[in-house]
């Protein structure tokens, strides 16, 4: 198997069967096209974009003949996590982005069904068209990215549909022999509920294709919310003593385990929010390689930010989400400010008051007018209308200004790198959690990026982060000497990672190695050649298993 | 492979590793504990009671080394679905019902980790005495039924912890190659989320084990529901005309999209309800071999029972069941009679006066005795406390009289068969399905029973069965006859099965034949030499098959 270039034949092959435009093979935009924002890239042999599912069984039933690897990516906007590179060099990447067919959508039963290039603004535009009933969920992402994309790499939102893989039903997936496989068990091509029952018949295998080289997922059916009579947004900041962080905690929990907070929140720190509100103050730096104590509480006085903060969806009936709020006053004034201003995005004169009095009175608060800005699309975010407006964050320091639209980090070489561990949602495991990535920031010299993201009353993933200068060697391999640090002491004190980056796939599941080989086994069943995505999440055909311990050690060099 | 007897080697190995008493090859026993309800039913050659993961591991092992299949049941309990018989005569029949570990209650995260052999009255009783403050979900089946066994099949419940699967997290699995398998692909034996995070790391695999011979599920974490605040209860009865039901359908769905309806109520049927407060009235059959409208009436009115009639539990905080109180009446009022009885299961004046008040006011509504007494084992279900009073009904019409207790209508053959096809819950999917298992039960000379079980906003499940006499033979080819046709008709309409029984497993992915071999190739990989529960869900290793050269015949096509 020689992955770097392709035969000749076989590219003659795919830009016959897809049309010349839809083949890459021309160095400099395979560059382009597989840049990274983690420090790790590698270029692929040739980019096909295929337009539909037979096509992408075309690709996959011609590198069964031509026995050359592929790497499937949807948008491959995965920014921080690994982007399109795939995690060897050479082979084929299979981008699906043209696959932007919104199939159906069914008000009476809430769902869409949608292809891997169908992203978040298309879907919400769509809806907010033709279907206002109903609301999808977003991504904390560009809106440029996929919506399956992010669904399959178990990728998260803010509203109660945030737990984006359990809301897919019903999945199309091409199969590494090429054939289509329709998920669920049910008869082929007529099954009624095939977008409206996720369990189906017999043993359940969608759960198989998230994070996973089992299959090219090409179609999906994703449910959606209905739009909630009544919508309200409250903003906490927590102000009181950082001891009372635990109980915090605690009480927060209860709150969602009682359904008094259905959104799925991001607690960022003050860190996290600066990389929003500002730019990066080298000159606080003082000739260090990160933020003293010190510099971050200067900092944060000068935009008026808490030490922690999240912003909260409400919704239901206006009885429900009274009693939400109630609760949430109730609970979590004890521990800072809140303000309920879902208001601010209504067209009306309560809406237009609201704009025009929230930055007098958060001028009076301290604030900057860029956390102003910022409410109207936080807010929106929490109805499912996506934004680009936060992850220009990414910018915030390697560059000096963040753009305005146009965003790409990986093509701007922005360097990011994420590391998200499942925390019990405890006190006594966040807190232990906080620490454990405090020191280990503290160790490397980087500043501390964290936000606690709500998954269900009973984890939390601790969203930790760097940014660094992608193109800086030395930066490069600071920020990966934290993350391997990161990535070991969560592991060893069992808080296992809910995606992990291309460059630590190989042993991603080397801790659990009946689980690992359990897997292996079924790739090696499914796809023998090792043709999908080989080495993803460390799972390669048997026979390749030598060629991926090799790269093992290579990437983890 | 001879099944029919087992070689005495490892009869004595089994005796030796387990102990005689669990190790059953006695025929008369054997006869006894795979008795059925279901039209059809094998006798292995010995049953095995293991007591541990570890004893599970060595029966597996000791299976591959004779080369004889475990058919491996929880407890067995899944009347009408087929019990503890195997697709095949012979081989072992693995029985966990003395797997009864309650390993861990964890009260902040709201989870159980309990063995196969842990019965709904184990486990609420536990509750009850230990943990107070969490809430089991319980099946309408027997009390004595297994927790994992339920959940595994893919069994329902009636709280909003209904869907039994989805509640499992963090299984521990036997291997059919005898290793301990713990799902997550977190650290494995130091995974602190694999209660609390369902997605894991990597590829999901959990779903792999339902309704599956992929691996004997040994432990698992369940999650549970925190007590509600505020707890209350309606009654529901349909009784305005046939004309209006699909717009009643539509307008429940939209009570359960909007939250409203938080349970999962099972709307029966009036014969449905009949047989748990009455005995089939043989005198009203007048010659036929079911009920005529006219007797159904009659009857009907016997015991004031209405046409369609459902209970429904209340969770929340008081302002929460205040509004889901209000949305229900005003919803549903339209179409019937609603009373809110949930307080007399209340150990207060009120709970004592509605006791007394309630049979005064429902014989007035003319209702029997029977109706009354099911109130509160009615109520207490829909609060996770299990009950045999409903099961009962199975005895209806083979037996003079229910019995009070020792229930097992496999041991005293009843003969009982159902169906529940999965439906998307929108009157046109719910009308059609309807009318089609009317028409066949009256081809088929069968009374019509019915419940609709909401399974989510989505999704109903029609549940359908037919009581029979087990020992006719030509009852039970009637009843067979009923099912088979009922079963292709919902198949050919689109309308898939959420669980078959034993008798009809062999062909039950047939309709989608891509998915069937998928599975059988991951069957093929994980026991190749088809050891455990081979056939379930028509699925087998394919022992003797090059899969290569299959696949290479494919991709030529």
């Amino acid at each position: 198997m020689e992955l770097k270039t392709l035969p000749v034949a076989l590219v003659e092959e795919l830009q016959e069967q897809l049309g010349r435009d839809k083949v890459i093979v021309e160095v400099s935009e395979l560059e382009m096209t597989s840049r990274t924002c983690i420090p790790y890239g590698e270029t692929p042999a040739a980019a096909v974009y295929p337009i539909s599912a037979e096509q992408v069984q075309i690709v996959v039933r011609l590198a069964n003949a031509f026995n050359v690897p592929i790497w499937p990516v949807s948008t491959g906007k995965n920014w921080g996590y690994g982007e399109k590179t795939a995690c060897y060099p050479g082979g084929i990447t299979m981008i699906l982005e043209r696959m932007t067919r919104i199939w159906e959508v069914n008000e009476e039963l809430g769902y869409a069904v949608i292809e891997p290039g169908v992203t978040y603004k298309q879907l919400n535009d769509h809806l907010k068209q033709k279907h206002p009933a109903l609301w999808s969920d977003s991504a904390g992402t560009t809106q440029f990215a996929s919506v399956l994309g992010n669904a399959l790499d178990k990728g998260r939102g803010l509203t109660p549909y945030a737990n984006h893989f359990e809301c897919l039903c019903g999945l199309d997936v091409v199969l590494p022999n090429g054939e289509l496989l329709e998920t669920g068990g049910g008869p082929q091509s007529n099954n009624n509920v095939r977008h409206t029952y996720k369990l189906g018949v017999g043993p359940s295998i969608e759960g198989l294709f998230a994070q996973s080289n089992l299959g090219i997922v090409v179609k999906s059916g994703i449910w959606l919310m209905p739009a909630p009579e009544c919508f309200d947004w409250a903003a906490f900041e927590y102000t009181t003593s950082d001891e009372k962080f635990g109980a915090f905690i605690d009480d927060l929990r209860q709150l969602v385990f009682r359904g008094a907070l259905r959104s799925h929140p991001h607690l960022a720190n003050d860190f996290a929010m600066m990389c929003i509100v500002s730019q990066y103050p080298f000159d606080l730096l003082d000739g260090a390689r990160c933020l003293s104590e010190r510099a971050m509480e200067t900092w944060r006085k000068q935009h008026g930010i808490a030490r922690w903060t999240f912003g909260c969806g409400l919704y239901g009936s206006p009885a429900e989400v009274r009693f939400q709020k109630q609760a949430i006053k109730r609970v979590l004034g004890r521990y800072g400010r809140i303000q309920f201003v879902g208001a601010a995005i209504e067209d009306n004169w309560h809406g237009r008051l609201l704009r025009q009095v929230a930055p007098l009175v958060n001028r009076m608060l301290g604030k900057s007018d860029a956390a102003i800005e910022a409410l109207v699309p936080a807010i929106n975010l929490f109805r499912g209308i996506p934004t680009d407006h936060f992850v220009r964050q990414v910018y915030f320091k390697s560059h000096q200004q963040k753009p305005v639209d146009d965003i790409d980090p990986a093509r701007d070489q922005c360097g990011l790198l994420w590391i998200g561990p499942v925390v019990p949602f405890a006190s006594r495991h966040v807190m232990h959690a906080l620490t454990l990535a405090k020191d280990i920031f503290a160790r490397h010299e980087c500043d501390f990026f964290v936000e606690i993201i709500v998954e269900s009353p009973r984890s939390i993933i601790l969203l930790i982060g760097v940014f660094y200068a992608r193109n800086d060697p030395a930066d490069a391999v600071r920020a990966r000497a934290w993350y391997n640090e990161s990535r070991d002491a969560f592991l060893k004190n069992g808080y296992p990672p809910y995606r992990v980056t291309t460059m630590s796939m190989p042993g991603s599941l080397d801790r659990n190695p009946v689980a690992r080989d359990f897997l292996r086994t079924i790739k090696n069943a499914v796809d023998p050649l090792n043709l999908v995505a080989p080495g993803r999440y460390g799972i390669s055909a048997q026979t390749h298993q030598d060629t991926a311990s090799q790269q093992a050690a290579k990437l983890e060099q």
